[in-house]
């Protein structure tokens, strides 16, 4: 069926499918020793959480993306769940290398825990006998990669039509399957990354049943080596018929050889999923070793190469039968070159040589893989085109692999301090960036910063409308949709708009006897300068009704003039028909984030601002204080770098400075007047120093508005003092609070209002 | 205490205060027969709904007003109430005049059920066992007003601010009952509205228990006379002290002369709230007739008249005490004026007389009026300036008073056909108006109806924000806030804000297979561009993502150009950052309003048209249609009037037309093409005649957006067949969709969906 004439006109859909990557990571403590900690119980059950649970040991985290459209997207979800994990784990790190560290006494190493009754523990208790826990605790990789619905229904059009989708689907895996395992040595001399092992590492051989020490000599992926991780016999399956291949391995289990088929460890292995009905779904590539060297534990380049390999084996035309012998010869090309893969100038044994040296059998078959895909315009994709010009890279300078740099780095017993060295960078950047979302960072800072918590509780979810940070979560089946993080359906619109519109939550307050701004609402500057001896010789402000971000809003602080509160109703009239004149109250404002009637975090904002150390200047202070990973531009960091503008130039020189000046020892500097994080300013938590009587004040006028979520702004005299009449007043209850200045202050803790919040949905 | 030296300090507060007004009307058949009917179920019980309940009769409506801070609001309120009584009771009618129609038997009156057991049935048996049903039957006006804590407050800091309030309370209310008892019979004499009764009406005579007929002689207030609503005794009681006052009246109770306090029926009452522990709260007046020339049943200049009374009786010094036989000369008085108020020319009898004439004795007391309260600056509020001016001309015009116009309309037998054709009138004006909430005409109209439905069921309201229809409803404690009609707390946020966006509404609906306009999203035109070969050749549409009112949209239909498309992209850009392009769904539109997952209004709107006859010109026909009360300008009522506008102009001369052309008898001539009722559209109801699937259809749609209000907008093709995927489309989903449409439709029913609405909000 799949015959060249037919391959050639499926090139519109070739690309399209789906991706998903399963990784595993050792936890381990900070020197390294394997961590005895149960699995987090942030993660939630093993079960419930479809993206962090845990693989053989309890030590061993899993961390599975969904499927989603393209290998960018799968990717930085990995690289985002690896960011999560890193970050809930404490002062534990993931262990960055498929090998283990330093182990301890075999009987300690903890198998996950699902209660004793439970298949999934009596499961890892047969397998731990059978192939040695230390073996069970090699990390790898598995790729999940699927054909598009357009594909196989453009295949089935093609085809004239009449062959059922399911025929199609067993007929192009079963090719790919059998091709990808052909091909497979290639990407574990590519992309291999285990080639030392701690050196008191010991695998159960499963010839003798004995430990044996794992040595290195000139392998390249010890893992993919014949020690490694790996069924304990050669099973010889029927590739080229569904029904055969599940006989065959029905018949495994039968005879006792597996306890089931998840005991299958093929390099690349077919997946059912209920909705096919016994077609398969997808492949799993299973050849990929973890990479200490990038901060997620994947290469992307390795994922491309799959990629690449798996179009390759559908579309390039069988030059052999895969029958047992070429199906032994595959694997012993992989161990061979798991093996003897660092040496590209040695060649394969006679027997399995197509070329003098692996460097040639490599450029060979990358050749052809060129010509192939190049027919279906697969280059035409810049990412495609640079992952495989990284493989001509690659292939010509073997020395550049990373599996060659590791092993170099590991050299002089050197391998538990380089790879703890590189857990722990991995966990800086997770640190530095436990705001983001990678792939999203487009989104709003809030967005991410939920939907980091949403998947850490393993809670999937869906985008509605990516501009609007419009999301739709899901959990078994509920469902919740979110916009901006805070406009949620905990808060009726009747609510909402009592928020909005400020007349009527002051009204609201003020009927509860909350304090507020005295003032009074106009429709016409008529009736506003009525009430102008009201007003004179008191500081007050003078805003419109509805807009935000303090647009429209004019102070008027002391010995202001009829001329100034003329200029400051024009100003207001002009953003909108209605203005309000309120008292100007006194105090620092302060944002206290309510969830269901509990603040669960108070900040205060200062204008941006640096602090001498009468050495450096100015204009050297503030790019220090810019270094923080922290500080950003265009809002997609919590905080944003302090301009060397105009504004600030001019406000220095107000205060006799310049960018060159150099600032006594321990006097702040303020660079603004505004307190806008926007513009530089330091969001500081103030969430356990502020008097009670606020909380309580908080809580009572989020009850007056009849809010879920809200963000109260009050301005308090004295955060050490209890409220009275005459020290406070609520400004404004806002219904779309930022989440980010809370998790991600200059100053204090992470009040992890993300994952409140998600609590407060239901998960 | 009450000095004239501090009298004349209070000038500030003087009109201020809370004034209610509480009114009886008998329900009648369309033949003025008393219905037997029982009290409307839609008021809801008749203790729980504090607006609209029973009196005596089962038969006899009562409305009462809340306390609100001006007559105006009070008239417009009561005005409102007696429109929505009028609508709730069918074909039956209100009897507008205090005095009864024919009645049936005794036997046959229907006295208000409670329940036997109930103390408010005990107590109506009760009195109708002494007064006799027929009077009981007697109807008026009782108008509450008290004066403001602003008020009390002043005259507590003139007066050295050590006075309670509780008894400056009482000197004060004590010193206006006193003195507006004694000048009563000027409102009467002025305001009386009872010349003649019903031929055959009959009261219980209190001297005899004997049933008597009520003859008019010449009478002006039957009702204010000695066969009227009364007492069977004159009680005199001690109007100098509350503590003496209730001592007298406890006495009268002991003694049995009494069943309770609310036995006693003065023509003016004090009345006493919760909240002021036993100080008087306000006085009630008893005195005024219904008017049946009014459509409301009230006179409003007899309202300000007794306001104007109260006001002079608080700031007028008095001129003597109000002994026994103070309060029997006002008695008398008022027995006189009833009986012969309708000839001025006569004077009271010597011991009563104060000059020659009634006319001279109205005369020297308004004049007195004037001067006392012209200190107080009462003539600077036109209000007050208008209604005393018309006194004035009543005193010099007695014959233009009501109630001499009526005894000369009811002449000839004519008393049952005069006020039946009053009570039909007054039915009309309600029908007509019954879009209307009296004093709020400046909301918009769904507010309006929703209110009206409120105080039909009984729920009070507050207006939070008039400009934004911003309502807060509360009956018995159940607070529900409502803007705009349907925002409401029923739908939460992010609910609302995927109705709002037009993307994410189509990806829930088609995430629920139903049948959307297919089509794609655009962020700038180049990408629009790219996919231009895809809608080439079809109906298209290109609009702005998140607009409404069909602002920026573009529709294509055939035959259109490149070009086309870059301007309808060009419009729609200027609108959104985002723009849809869609297919152009044929059939016509309808909108399906949704509460609760029930389809309570279907409807579809035309463009402004007139149907020819063959005689008239369109210009006649035009203004023919522009009479209907429903059709207004500036959206004040359900249907706007067509206009003979340019664009109507241009739209005839494209037909071959002009505004003088005769159209042939039968033929709809349209006069604009977009179908909008702001442009004099029409609004047909379809509610009970489309094919039941598209309602299954708009309940499905409301549910996959999780709303419980909405107004769903589906192209249909054909209403009579069902839906399938071909034959139509939902358009939108809108979040607040308005009321009046489905309840004020050009053709069809009224749907009460204002009801249905307050029914989900759980009133």
């Amino acid at each position: 069926m799949l015959t060249n004439a037919t391959l050639k006109q499926l090139k519109k859909h070739i690309l399209e499918g789906l991706f998903g990557i399963e990784k595993e990571n050792l936890r381990v403590t900070q020197n390294g020793e394997l961590a005895l900690t149960p699995h987090p119980a942030i993660f939630g059950g093993k079960t419930a959480n479809q993206f962090i649970t845990t693989d053989f040991s309890e030590s061993q985290v899993e961390i599975i993306t969904p499927p989603l459209p393209s290998i960018e997207e799968a990717y930085d979800f990995l690289h985002t769940l690896h960011s999560v994990v890193s970050q809930e784990i404490g002062d534990e790190l993931l262990w960055p290398q498929s090998l283990p560290p330093v182990l301890p006494d075999d009987s300690l190493i903890p198998i996950a825990k699902y209660g004793a009754e439970s298949e999934f523990e009596i499961y890892r208790n047969t397998i731990s006998e059978t192939y040695g826990k230390q073996r069970q605790l090699i990390c790898g990789i598995h790729f999940n990669v699927s054909l598009s619905d357009n594909f196989f229904k453009q295949l089935q059009e093609i085809t004239g039509g009449t062959t059922a989708i399911a025929t199609l689907k067993e007929e192009v895996y079963l090719k790919i399957l059998r091709q990808s395992m052909t091909h497979r040595w290639m990407l574990v001399w590519m992309f291999g990354e285990t080639p030392t092992a701690e050196r008191n590492f010991k695998v159960k051989s499963l010839a003798t049943g004995l430990d044996v020490p794992m040595k290195c000599g000139a392998s390249i992926s010890l893992r993919s080596g014949p020690l490694g991780y790996r069924n304990k016999k050669e099973y010889i399956l029927d590739y080229y018929s569904l029904q055969k291949y599940n006989h065959c391995v029905s018949r495994l289990i039968e005879k006792g050889e597996l306890s089931s088929t998840k005991e299958l460890y093929p390099p690349v292995r077919m997946k059912f999923l209920e909705k096919d009905n016994g077609a398969p779904s997808y492949l799993e590539l299973r050849f990929l070793d973890l990479s200490p060297l990038s901060v997620s534990g994947v290469n992307k380049s390795a994922l491309y190469g799959s990629h690449i390999l798996y179009l390759y084996s559908l579309l390039s035309q069988e030059k052999e039968l895969f029958d047992g012998e070429a199906q032994h010869r595959a694997t012993k090309r992989q161990d061979y070159i798991s093996c003897f893969g660092r040496c590209p100038d040695r060649g394969f044994p006679e027997e399995l040589a197509k070329a003098p040296t692996i460097a040639e059998e490599v450029e060979l078959l990358l050749n052809d893989i060129y010509e192939c895909l190049n027919d279906y315009g697969v280059w035409d994709n810049q990412n495609y085109k640079t992952a495989f010009e990284h493989m001509q890279f690659l292939a010509a300078n073997p020395n550049q692999r990373e599996g060659v740099k590791l092993f170099e780095a590991t050299q002089n017993d050197n391998f538990m301090d380089f790879y703890l060295a590189q857990a722990k960078l991995a966990k800086k950047d997770a640190a530095d960036n436990g705001f983001r979302f990678y792939g999203l960072t487009d989104m709003e800072m809030s967005t991410q910063l939920m939907l980091r918590a949403a998947i850490c509780r393993g809670v999937g979810f869906k985008i509605l409308d990516r501009k609007e940070n419009f999301v739709e979560l899901n959990r078994n089946g509920k469902i919740e949709r979110v916009i901006q993080a805070t406009k949620t359906s905990l808060d009726n619109y009747a609510t909402v708009l009592a928020m909005e519109n400020k007349v009527v939550t002051k009204k609201l307050l003020a009927s509860d006897n909350i304090r507020v701004p005295r003032g009074g609402e106009y429709d016409d500057k008529a009736s506003a300068k009525i009430d102008l001896p009201k007003y004179l010789g008191q500081p007050i402000v003078i805003k419109p009704k509805s807009t935000n971000f303090g647009i429209g809003i004019t102070i008027l602080k002391d010995k202001w003039s009829e001329e100034n509160f003329q200029t400051g109703l024009d100003i207001a009239f002009s953003h909108d028909n209605t203005v309000l004149i309120e008292e100007f109250i006194t105090g620092r404002e302060f944002r206290f984030f309510v969830i269901n009637d509990e603040v669960v975090g108070i900040l205060h904002r200062v204008p941006a601002n640096v602090m001498g150390d009468g050495i450096h200047t100015v204009r050297e202070l503030i790019e220090q204080k810019n270094l923080d990973p922290r500080r950003g531009k265009n809002y997609h960091t919590p905080l944003e770098k302090i301009a060397l503008g105009r504004e600030e130039e001019l406000f220095l020189q107000l205060q006799g400075y310049n960018f060159d000046s150099v600032i006594k020892d321990g006097e702040q500097l303020f660079l603004r007047e505004n307190s806008n994080i926007s513009t530089g300013g330091d969001s500081l938590d103030f969430t356990d120093s502020v008097h009670h009587s606020y909380k309580e004040l908080a809580v009572k006028a989020t009850k007056a508005v009849g809010a879920k979520i809200t963000g109260a702004d009050i301005m308090i005299s004295n955060i050490n003092e209890p409220a009275t009449d005459n020290n406070h007043a609520i400004i404004e209850m806002n219904f779309n609070p930022a989440l980010h200045i809370h998790c991600f202050p200059y100053e204090g803790k992470n009040r992890r209002i993300n994952f409140k919040l998600l609590e407060a949905l239901g998960y």
